[in-house]
């Protein structure tokens, strides 16, 4: 079932491109203060390492459960959708497209004669 | 009578196309943030498990009942459009062209020389 | 795992580039008014090793801790962004959807007919 997983690009829709978590994204020092290079470096691998460390954590004890979760989720809101909501939007559509007409032929008669002869202020526009 | 069905296709119309529920819709982790692969293995697998689980119970219990009752309301809609709504629409469209042509009467002989006139205000703008 | 890390220019992303923090961004004597030039240069010496010490002593004893709680903040940030917020964000824009069709639908039956009849105003600007 996971074979269609891509394991490397694990954001092929960029969903969470806002999210630069990286030492590069976070750390910058700039010209003029400068820390001893093991100490940089050093920040560097610790960084690393407590992310890395309390990601993997807590998606090894949360995450299944989470995507499980969700997938109950996704799956309801899929139903509801499907079955209950787009065919009620057809209904409203039917309903409208019939209002939408008999909007049409009241303001056709009412009030486009009104404005058409109104418009008459700008006759020399004419081309 | 479901023989032209298209079992593969079956959003032909696209009317669920908001409706992004795959993994790669809902999950993703950019650079800097990895989940062990089996743990984001298996959250994939708990997701979509999970997702069609649900989504194929409740279709199994209420779809064909939803999809009855939808059936007799679209009927009573169809119903009511065909031959009710539409005639009378005729009948308001054909009176409704009747005070249209009387409005328009009206207006072109006592707005629109007003307007007219007041056109003359932007007597140089013509070409 | 430091082997990617660049340790001349330690600021890739620009992201500390308004702190100027040099002696030429700091001090600035414009003509008439010149001390000494070698209270000039000894006040330059002075600011660049105090400058140096105190931020390398400062990154010495705090850094790499500093380095190490972000990196868990990080890790948590990123955490509930791809597990709950990005799928969290994902049910709202399912659900916007439909409210935009429902939306275009009324706007379509109420206002459109409306505002294209108040359009017969400009009637004579058609070409």
């Amino acid at each position: 079932m996971a074979d269609s997983l891509d394991l490397v690009n694990r954001d092929p829709n960029s969903l969470n491109d806002h999210l630069k978590v990286q030492f590069e994204d976070v750390f910058g020092e700039p010209e003029g203060a400068r820390s001893i290079d093991c100490v940089w470096k050093l920040s560097y691998t610790c960084f690393n390492c407590w992310l890395g460390l309390c990601y993997k954590l807590a998606t090894l004890f949360y995450g299944i459960c989470i995507a499980a979760e969700w997938g109950c989720e996704f799956a309801m809101i899929a139903f509801y959708h499907i079955w209950y909501i787009t065919p009620m939007l057809r209904v409203c559509e039917i309903n409208c497209a019939v209002f939408k007409k008999l909007m049409e032929t009241c303001m056709g008669c009412c009030l486009t004669p009104c404005c058409e002869a109104c418009g008459g202020f700008f006759i020399y526009f004419k081309k």
